[in-house]
């Protein structure tokens, strides 16, 4: 049986994104796993460019992402460029890897008039195969030739790989009475899993903003947003956040974080990057359900993240809300397995406004029926009160179905 | 679709569980969750009994555990007894849970004439929901009546749950020219991950030994042995090991853990762990592949074991193994993931006698088709060198099948 996989794209599909001065896209099909769209994404970047990232925490992380850590703060202000190929992660591949990354950006630096160390490269798709790099390199003429403003949309489509569709976000703040755009999108359907940067998000703006402010401000939105989700509790090689800040608006610069600019940015950069996340969740392979898990009352805000995390990890959890059966048992199991200080007895569960359990056992006006109606909802929220102190997080999952089995048991073939 | 579900049962079937000296078993159905078989065990043990326990690490661990954990080690002398029901967990259960507890250690104790403290009780089945202990209690008399030192094989069928085999093992060694003979069972097949003592596991034997000793083998052992299955990284609140040792025997005492005698009554009690550890995972649900892996190279033990189980609980591994597909790049991903030191360029993977990958990258020998080959096979071992030390770890588990997704998306209708 394979079930419908992923209903629950959002509502209003892939939003109009709006051209970010000093952003300029191509996408070209160049040939590789994917015979019959573009599966390369090529993005240019005007000059003086603040470019932040944030990547996996694997250690068997991709010779791309290496490549991209020591390229991230560096001092030139050069035109920059992103690279990104689909189909292949160049993950697990060698000195080749290495040498394919070292090729890819050369080639683009030269055709681009740049630095090699202004080219941010990523690949995601299988890994352990060698990436045909001349390939791809005999293609970055023809993308060069198609950069365009307006073309974000496409090049979000190339960069997917099990994604059922793009994803993408926008919003705008004001600056000193100027309009400052972010705008951004990413792929990840699977190997998703809290911390780690995400799969492959990109977000643009043209904020002024010095590349280390950039920096501490994308690092802390990723803590709330792409490390807050979780799909199959499996943690990519490749994961890869690249934000880029342009500096065209006529607006001042933002200094830091804590002036009303900062502080406005930062908030239409946490929107984008949640956006973003969340819409991952929905793709989640053979997701069927949207899970926001909410834990209160914990001691320390990292017990708070481990409770809300080993609900939205566990199996039995995830297959009970695929099956649309209110198993709040396997949620106490959950809390249980945690490794998160947790009192049995002062622990209270709600499923949206409803209370499940409280002080230890089923609570008194709470009906299996209620619980059964509710799991009907396409949504799910789950709150937790471990009743120990004052700390929250809230984590965002799917359920596991057997769409995630059909995906992932038949991957390569 | 729903696929076959565990065609992994021992070969040779339940074992023929030689009677133990001093122990006695019976079982009733009681008329629970299970209304066509057993459902309720009773064990009596001689006086003199040595017991020793482990038990789940969950901080929502059930009434029973709790119970059981108080009474361990405890200096009476006196007969005891097991009481163990399936179909309910008694867990999260608040106050009616604790007194579900004492009641039927009472009605247990009165009726074999031993203090409640020497009465064990465990539960297993859905959490959450009240035991009806009265209902349990008014068969002990029926149970008391029964009890025979030849009826183990029934009352290991009657703990089952979602289990679909009974699981048992046993050996012997000689001590003074006599013989000692170890016999156990358990049951468990989901909701089974590292850092447990097992579901439920009963270990018996007519060998003479303190309770200290006898505790301090069974932890070491349980680490080596329960504490290295996972089925789905799940931990029960119920999962109980408890062994006895009734020293109904010719021989002489086993003083402690370093004497010739200790050492050999180690390894038997080690191997009979084992073996029911083994045949939970083998029963895993949904499994249809046994899979072994084993770390070498870390730094330290616990990298070792963290790396193992992060393989082994990865369900991009386990998807892919039910699948057949040799996709090396997971176990890679899952290495990366684990947080133990690991370095990507240092690391070879095996399948079975089969070198996969080395180097950091695929071996110049592997041929894909060869792995395909490899996977065909229904048990899989996967050798990991990290390169990096000396330590090593084994851990044991089964693939992720939709017949998983299937018993876990309806387990409670």
């Amino acid at each position: 049986m394979t079930e419908p996989i992923s209903p629950l794209a959002p509502k209003n599909g892939f939003p109009s994104l709006p051209e970010i001065p000093g952003v300029k896209f191509a996408s070209v099909n160049a040939g590789g796993k994917y015979t019959d769209r573009d599966d390369v994404m090529l993005v240019h970047l005007v000059e003086e460019t603040a470019i932040a990232g944030v990547f996996t925490t694997s250690r068997t992380c991709s010779a791309a992402v290496e490549n991209c850590r020591a390229k991230i703060g560096g001092a030139s202000k050069d035109a920059a460029a992103f690279l990104v190929n689909a189909g292949n992660a160049n993950a697990f591949t060698g000195g080749l890897g290495r040498k394919s990354v070292e090729e890819l950006s050369d080639l683009v630096a030269t055709s681009l008039g740049i630095p090699p160390g202004r080219v941010f490269t990523a690949s995601t798709g299988v890994i352990g195969e060698p990436l045909d790099h001349q390939r791809i390199g005999s293609h970055i003429g023809e993308l060069k030739a198609n950069l365009n403003p307006g073309a974000a949309a496409a090049a979000a489509k190339a960069i997917l790989t099990t994604d059922t569709f793009p994803k993408g976000s926008t919003t705008e703040l004001r600056i000193n009475s100027e309009t400052i755009h972010l705008a951004g999108f990413a792929k990840g359907s699977g190997m998703i899993a809290p911390d780690m940067a995400t799969m492959l998000a990109y977000v643009f703006t043209n904020a002024t903003i010095n590349q280390s402010t950039l920096q501490a401000m994308v690092q802390q939105a990723a803590e709330e947003t792409f490390n807050c989700i979780s799909v199959d509790s499996d943690t990519s090689t490749s994961d890869t956040l690249l934000v880029a800040a342009t500096g065209r608006n006529p607006a001042s610069a933002i200094q830091n974080h804590s002036t009303p600019e900062g502080q406005a940015f930062y908030q239409a950069l946490r929107h984008v990057m949640l956006d973003l996340a969340q819409q991952v969740v929905r793709d989640g392979e053979g997701a069927s359900k949207f899970i926001e898990i909410k834990v209160s009352g914990a001691t320390t805000p990292d017990d708070a993240k481990k409770v809300a995390r080993s609900v939205a990890d566990s199996p039995l959890v995830k297959t009970a809300i695929a099956g649309q059966d209110p198993n709040w048992g396997r949620i106490v199991m959950a809390v249980g397995k945690s490794g998160a200080m947790a009192e049995r007895d002062l622990l209270s569960i709600w499923f949206g406004d409803i209370l499940v359990a409280e002080k230890g056992w089923v609570s008194p006006n709470y009906s299996e029926q209620t619980g059964v109606d509710y799991m009907k909802n396409e949504e799910i929220q789950i709150s937790i009160d471990l009743g120990l102190g004052r700390q929250s997080a809230t984590v965002w999952t799917c359920d596991l179905t057997h769409g995630y089995i059909t995906i992932n048991a038949d991957y390569r073939s």
